[in-house]
């Protein structure tokens, strides 16, 4: 079990400099400063899961070890050293991108049901843990949250933890859950980015939406 | 007490209907997509009980039993069949927000005095209870939140509170306590809208406000 | 040790009441309501010690006394009785929110070792301590967070929490710890203003960010 461990963490690291980066790149777009483009790419990779850590009253994970501090810088560090390499690289930072959600899900549902919850409350975290950073980053630079409007993201975290649910309710292995419900998330955004699928926008016919 | 605290219930779910309503519709005004809309009206729904939970340090209400998802999920599917009807009803959508707001700070008001904080803390929280998912709803969505300008509406839940406050000192019933501060949120939101009422605005001339 | 505790109490204050008028200038520049201006100077004053006492799982520290609630009070009355006063004396301002930052670090920092963690995980709640409380600030009335592009604020205390650092390893008494810290970061804002100190900024040539 602690090959497995050890992978789980390297995998966390490859997802964490991927959301970092995709953080920072925001800010660099928007001209911040290196301190404030460093703390968007820490919130953009472990915003979720502070969110997560602090709803199921569980410590703070990167209040554990200093390594997503560090991982973070290294990822400032990249993104100022290659950054014309990696603006024409975009498609391999999709490819991160979509594993570190992969696993962010993963990480998510097990840290979940570790903790004692069902497994509704678990695909509830895993989406967060995948998804609210992005949101927290949107929020801070003052955004509308692409978490709303946008190719499936969130869908394919909700969809990695049914079928997680699916898998254990028909008796496969934790190993085999984390591989299919990985899977399916990485394998829907790739569809999503590669076919535009999306969910269906709601509109609202109104003349005057009351205040509150 | 159990007839009480079914009761209790039901109006809670009513409160989360109309709250989870006013976030989605808000959402489908900005065209979101169906997950979007979905988390906008979960998060206007528990956002204020979330916050109350967490700086209480609490177990988050949403994540102890399904029902509040699948509230959100019901008001999602009354928004899309009725939304042309609905149009049309703003006054009965004001009627149900105003029940589950005086709802939410009665339940905000017990849940802290329950974790033993003291009367001043608890009015603290009813009022976020009740009007801070609408703050992160706004946040979410990019707007500037409505909470800071508009007619009484966080100021009700604090009288609401305080009438708590003075029929415990006056030695009345739990009962009574609940029933009064729930009439007194749903008094001044309907006197509110009736009238116009709002709180003196706040003005500062400034040449330049220095850069904190 | 009970002076200490008394004189830093007092300077909490004081920074408090800086902070909280921060807050209620901008509120006031942007014409909330009373209620909407007390709001956002409770929520710059407390904000970052709610963060970090939520991140460390301690108790609220101002759901323990009603004295933050009192003087986020006092501070709505000083700037709506001397607000024409108030707008000439921005270097008075400047000063008290310096102070204000710099004991704010010092207890983040403090609080965070108390509670057993390590010192750079003091240092970043020392930081979020200090400047989160802006940037809660900045979100709520929907500016973008000046915490990102502007001089020397969250890097001060950064460098105030260093020094602490230096000195514990360095053998020096907390005092000396504390006072040194502070001094720090009094200093490099003063600096910063005086000498427009700034980080760079980073840059990204981009054609297109992909959609996260």
């Amino acid at each position: 079990m602690d090959i497995e461990a050890t992978f789980l963490f390297i995998i966390e690291v490859v997802g964490t400099i991927a959301f970092a980066i995709s953080g920072i790149r925001l800010a660099a777009y928007k001209n911040f400063d290196l301190f404030g483009a460093y703390t968007i790419g820490l919130v953009t990779a472990t915003g979720g899961g502070t969110l997560r850590d602090v709803m199921l009253n569980l410590p703070v994970f990167w209040l554990c070890t200093p390594v997503y501090l560090a991982v973070t810088a290294l990822s400032l560090l990249i993104v100022v050293i290659f950054r014309k390499m990696l603006v024409s690289h975009n498609r391999l930072l999709f490819t991160f991108d979509a594993i570190g959600l992969a696993l962010f899900v993963v990480i998510g549902i097990q840290k979940t049901l570790a903790a004692g919850y069902p497994m509704w409350a678990a695909i509830v975290m895993g989406t967060i843990t995948g998804s609210f950073g992005g949101v927290i980053r949107d929020i801070l630079i003052n955004e509308e949250p692409l978490f709303f409007r946008k190719d499936i993201y969130s869908t394919a975290c909700v969809a990695g933890g049914l079928v997680y649910w699916l898998i254990s309710i028909g008796g496969g292995s934790v190993m085999l859950q984390q591989s299919l419900c990985a899977a399916t998330v990485i394998l829907l955004r790739v569809c999503a980015l590669k076919f535009n699928w999306a969910l269906p926008v709601i509109t609202y016919d109104i003349r005057k939406i009351p205040k509150q």
